[in-house]
């Protein structure tokens, strides 16, 4: 089973004090970019894995989806989530993603925004999320950047003053450990070939790929977000079954 | 029309002295890993952007290609190309990849080894290599990395006793200015996103990615090459029109 880190309930209480958490999908400073990369929803079926608070859940029944399946190993997720949501065609149901049970030509969408880093066995899930599209279904998900996962010491360095991000054992995959909101939190490393390839070799083709980094419109109304462009924290994805 | 670094004399004297040069394919450590992304050659019509020395040209022609077209901007490259090419089914042109007019329908595999990262306008240029692919023709070509050429400064770094790559200015491109073989080599930084975006743009599907670093093996057997799988040096990629 991933590590549940949701339901440490130090990791919890500061995550949710993050803007994605207070705020939504508006909070969420990739959100534009990943909403790019959506199909349009009208009438389909959503399967959302690693649902959370339900904040996409809820969007994309808003914005025309049918029906939406999300899915978070997380019972503290999915207690805020269930008392935010008033809508019969959305449904929360606790699984670990290693272990998921999906049904076949079921989803218009497979969506997942930060989840799929933790799950050890992608391939297996990404295998179950194939058969579980229709044919010309769509994936789209994010995940942290393979060049922010990548270093054994993930923080900024400074040399000749410059700020460097310390990139190292990129093409050594497997965990790594971070203290980020609590210690000890498990992220997988998987370089963004590997990403691809799977995806590939499983018989999606690759529709967009992003490599997040703030706008310079976004840096001008946060400008603390500048360092974000010297290297992209998030991989965003858009692949068709 | 871009930088003709390989007529800089004293950058093609070192160029002339690396393993790639003396011992040719077998001389590039990425070969192998290139070379299983190439389709079947049998008949087929090849375009060689960037073809040096003609070492792959004249690889492809005995492992079956029926006509070979080299292109390259360097007179030095092209007079001893031509001067060890013995096969009058492989022909070489000097041209500017810039500038360059390509027959449509034509080649049944385009491949570039490590010459499009000098390209100002590779979109311009691979527009026409799409074009000069037949349908379900093949590109194959080697750049060096975005986390290769992203650096501001791109040495080896030395923190807490570890070595690192120092990325920033990932997501800022453009050229490039480095010091490889002579000074004021120019290269063109963009993102891994915007060479798979531009070949999906342009109708491209994505084959395989591969981003090269050595396998163990070859660290066995050049220990000093154990520092390059801390971030990869070349990004090699295989689309289909």
């Amino acid at each position: 089973m991933t590590q549940n880190i949701y339901d440490n309930q130090k990791f919890f209480e500061n995550y949710q004090r993050l803007s994605r958490s207070t705020k939504g999908l508006p909070g969420a400073p990739e959100w534009p970019a990943l909403r790019a990369l959506l199909p349009a929803l009208g009438g389909g079926r959503v399967l959302n894995l690693g649902c959370g608070f339900g904040w996409f859940s809820r969007w994309a029944r808003q914005n025309g989806a049918a029906r939406v399946l999300g899915i978070d190993v997380s019972r503290n997720m999915l207690m805020r989530a269930r008392a935010e949501t008033h809508d019969r065609a959305i449904r929360y149901l606790r699984a670990d993603l290693e272990r998921l049970s999906l049904p076949s030509s079921s989803f218009d969408l497979v969506y997942s925004s930060l989840a799929l880093h933790y799950v050890k066995n992608l391939r297996g899930l990404m295998s179950k999320v194939r058969r579980s599209l229709i044919a010309g279904g769509s994936l789209v998900f994010s995940v942290e950047h393979p060049i922010y996962t990548a270093p054994s010491s993930p923080k900024w360095r400074t040399a000749s003053g410059r700020k460097f991000w310390p990139v190292d054992g990129y093409l050594d995959e497997g965990p790594r450990s971070t203290d980020w909101l609590a210690k000890g939190v498990i992220k997988q490393h998987r370089t963004l070939a590997t990403y691809l390839n799977m995806l590939l070799g499983l018989g999606f083709s690759i529709a967009k790929v992003n490599e997040w980094g703030p706008t310079r419109r976004q840096i001008a109304s946060q400008p603390s977000w500048a360092d974000e462009r010297k290297r992209p924290a998030f991989l965003l994805v858009a692949a068709r079954r």
